[in-house]
């Protein structure tokens, strides 16, 4: 158990909503080309995110996602149409939860602790996949970097917590299992929790995670202490 | 050919200095894991420029490169030790000019146009690459991100190149075989030609470069008509 936190931001695509099954679906509608597509299409994703925000072009993180499968179906030569690309975008708008992190999330609300979404998600994508995983009532805000029109790691998207809390970045838990976003959050300033699901090797940043776990589980026995 | 410009600001890794023999080099170290090896390190130092770009969290390309190659010996399973990594960045410090690269430069020279390199590079390594391939006495400046502690796309790097040259950024081509970079430099409102050696799609980012080539005789003929 640690000190309690003011409250818990959890970053949402690989965190809290698990997606995998849009890989499945690039494989059965790209047969062998599937977990090359869904890497891409992650990476660019992300790249996008990056380059927008440095040169200050922002566009909503749902238009960044169409566009990096958009480059994704020219890079590895795919036959991307309209039927296939909505098929993947509508996957990736109804996500499932991880298996452990409904009940994971019901210990923490159960313990009076402030649960909050911290994302470079729009507020609108952010919406539906809570409601596709299930985890409708259980945040108490959704921090989105549409609201300053930077993404992570700026340190505008970060500051929305503090702010919203109305204390200091150290006061409270930033939770993802993107170690870049990690890094990004342990520069700011928040104590931070990285869910390393994959078993990936700590980004060579020269910053280290507060805490390292697997899963949500993990949260829940830093805070709780069960 | 074009109006002519004030002058030509050219990207270095990738574009002057083929990176390839890196690759070469990383293969016979890690048979039949060379190319993932190039490809990852290439990656992460990209990666690595940004995420400290975008967290005021500056460290020199080298450095930077050295991280990148050590994250990827974990990330690969590789026997990394010393000696591999100083063979693998020692390459990277002398890299070969792609094989037009040398005539098109002296062709341009010999326009009187002057010529820049506009890099993320710091200044110590880019004097030993441009020496490694011949390029000595080819350029008026080297403009370095080191100077301003940012990374492309920041605009600050960027910014460089008019501040130099005591122009508009429109007065200037930018030359680079990075679309990502093509991008950034065609936002900030430089001419730009993307040098798309191996034929890659172009980033969806609603951008598009000025003029597309395939090596630097393409810039050759935009300029100097030949």
């Amino acid at each position: 158990m640690i000190p309690t936190p003011k409250a818990i931001c959890f970053d949402a695509y690989g965190t809290l909503f698990d997606v995998h099954s849009v890989g499945q679906l690039a494989e059965s509608l790209f047969p062998g080309k599937g977990k090359a597509l869904s890497q891409l299409w992650r990476d660019k994703q992300v790249e996008y995110t990056r380059l927008r925000s440095m040169s200050g072009r922002y566009k909503p993180f749902w238009e960044i996602t169409v566009d990096a499968l958009n480059y994704c179906g020219a890079a590895l030569g795919l036959d991307l149409g309209a039927a296939q690309r909505d098929a993947l975008m509508a996957q990736y708008a109804r996500l499932s939860a991880f298996p452990e992190n409904l009940q994971a999330l019901q210990r923490l609300q159960a313990s009076g602790l402030p649960l909050a979404i911290h994302t470079n998600g729009n507020p609108e994508m952010i919406a539906q996949a809570v409601e596709s995983a299930g985890m409708s009532g259980m945040f108490s805000t959704v921090l989105s970097a549409d609201r300053v029109r930077r993404y992570k790691v700026d340190a505008s998207v970060y500051q929305l917590a503090p702010d919203f809390f109305n204390c200091q970045a150290s006061e409270l838990l930033f939770v993802s299992s993107n170690g870049w976003d990690i890094c990004g959050a342990t520069w700011f300033g928040f104590k931070t929790l990285w869910v390393n699901r994959s078993g990936a090797p700590a980004e060579c940043l020269d910053v280290m995670p507060s805490y390292i776990g697997s899963s949500l589980n993990d949260v829940v026995a830093l805070v709780c202490g069960q």
